[in-house]
């Protein structure tokens, strides 16, 4: 398959209001696709307005606030699309701890909700999971594949794993084409700054550039896998790609996660591949906005729920979806202190 | 670690009136305990008061009825006890699929409520957990160990996976002594006879006293691991004595589960070990009845979430219970046929 897969062709993504889904909202505006955004603007999250300057009011782009908890809306707005990528979630590690409720009301219900309205819908649409590190948690492994037995360290790591789960079962079940993708530690522009719940890497950007000092727990040797967001927006676009050629045929999954079924169900690690250590990374930002960092002890939340190391391993998605991430951490960060520079006051 | 460690100590069993809640309620107050059931009674599960036929009334047992899903009500239950067993429910596999939030509310909802009951209670009971082999779903390698790959099939299996990991995470950030029992198709006395929604075995025992016919969907020829519910008691004793041994140490744990984590966290698989082809054991409850077999193709909604074989490895559980299954097919057979050929109207 080649060409656009989206010209024309109708989208909805939940979350989009929020950094991965406004990103995506552009980018699949950008190949002509008609896009809406369902995004219930919980003030904790990253769903902002200001995501969506040269698309809010345009032709082909409709804004929905709502939530995917709400079966009959969702249902409604599945009605009419080729593509679902679900991307609305609770997205705070330490919050799920705090209120394991209300992430398993998000990350679970409300993914239950958007695959029921997938399941109903007379168009049949491809689905996209946003899915993450932390269901393999603290890696047993390293690099992380696909097949790695997960080990989740929070509640948000076990609910986002449970809601992966849903896809095979709706695409065993159902036969609705799923594909899911685990991101890693992903930053750039349109990440709410206003909070270190989530999103660390935009966090120091934000600290940064306010002047403010950058706090690193422990020694911060521990590995990360950095991805910026145009890399994983692209894996995003292939993503749904592939799920068309898993609708409505009886293909056989990448081995690495279901071998010997024939469902059409796929998942892929986004990441780029590459340990690199905390402490360098925030090293970084301070020094391109002449701030200094900090080293204070972990805080038991945190550290609690720290994961140790982590490295994706991305044979199976180079295999898969012919996607590797190609922008460098420098030009990445570089980027997303352009945007900031502009705009932080919007994200604040 | 030897003797009775439930003499004179208060357990807490959740589910307890059900099938494997009521039999471990009679093997607790048998080993002196004192015992309180919670129980929603709810009609479509096996609650059933004639399971405390001899307990009911007397010393050392209380009853409860009430909902997991109700914190004040389990936190107030758990304050008070040395062991919690986590039992109650949704069990039926069909059931989940047709209504998913129901299945997310019992055993997600349900079980996060418990687990907080747990932390917060200051007597810091052991918990321990009633897992499946759902969890392993369609199993990637055969016997399936407890580090086997999750590849659940319904919405059911995907619950009680999340559920199993709920408990990693309590113990992980709250030191919380957690054992998960992954028990495999299960038979015996006390089980619910009017539905055959869940719990196959006694489901044809049940047509069989009845001079109905039993119905076998398809050959019948995937292999099951199937296990009398004395022995499963026996597991949830030893469990329950593990997590004594967990409790308030750095332990490692079973080296299947979670390799170079010190955290008090077990699985264990509890089954026979033996695959048994499902019609075999089909024809030796209808031969034992004088009723007989019939083939009929499978219902859509069951054959969509068939495993297929299914053989659970007890390696792990031998060496760190010092249990397996002791009970042969045919002596849990006469055992069970026993009981319900003078109980059976009590259970339909």
């Amino acid at each position: 398959m080649s060409g656009n897969c989206y010209e024309k062709k109708h989208v909805l993504i939940t979350g989009g209001a929020g950094f991965l889904g406004s990103n995506l909202a552009h980018a699949l505006r950008a190949q002509n696709a008609t896009v809406t955004v369902v995004d219930n603007f919980h003030p904790d999250y990253g769903g902002n307005e200001f995501n969506f300057t040269g698309l809010m009011g345009s032709t082909g782009f409709n804004l929905e606030k709502g939530n995917v908890t709400n079966q009959k809306l969702v249902c409604e707005l599945a009605a009419e699309v080729d593509f679902v990528f679900h991307l609305a979630a609770q997205c705070s590690h330490v919050d799920s701890m705090s209120n394991p409720l209300l992430d398993l009301d998000f990350n679970c219900r409300g993914t239950l909700a958007v695959l029921e309205a997938v399941r109903l819908s007379p168009r049949k649409p491809v689905y996209v999971y946003a899915g993450t590190r932390a269901i393999i948690g603290a890696p047993l492994q390293l690099p992380a594949t696909e097949s790695t037995l997960p080990n989740p360290v929070d509640i948000y790591g076990v609910n986002k794993l449970a809601a992966e789960h849903y896809g095979s079962v709706y695409a065993r079940v159902y036969r609705v084409p799923v594909v899911s993708l685990r991101i890693t530690n992903c930053f750039g522009p349109r990440h709410q700054m206003k909070s270190g719940k989530y999103g660390i890497l935009n966090w120091f950007v934000s600290l940064a550039l306010q002047g403010k000092p950058i706090k690193v727990f422990g020694t911060g040797e521990q590995l990360r896998d950095y991805l910026f967001v145009d890399d994983a927006i692209e894996a995003f676009l292939k993503a749904g790609r592939f799920g068309l050629q898993l609708k409505g045929q009886e293909v056989t999954c990448p081995k690495a996660q279901l071998a010997g079924t024939k469902n059409p169900f796929a998942v892929f690690n986004v990441g780029s591949g590459k340990g690199i250590p905390f402490v360098s990374i925030a090293q970084k930002i301070a020094e391109k906005a002449g701030s200094k960092l900090e080293q204070v002890a972990w805080p038991a939340d945190r550290e609690s729920i720290e994961t140790g190391d982590f490295i994706s391993d991305g044979t199976t998605t180079q295999a898969g979806l012919g996607w590797c991430a190609s922008t460098s951490l420098d030009q990445g960060l570089e980027k997303t202190f352009a945007f900031y520079r502009e705009h932080l006051k919007k994200y604040l």
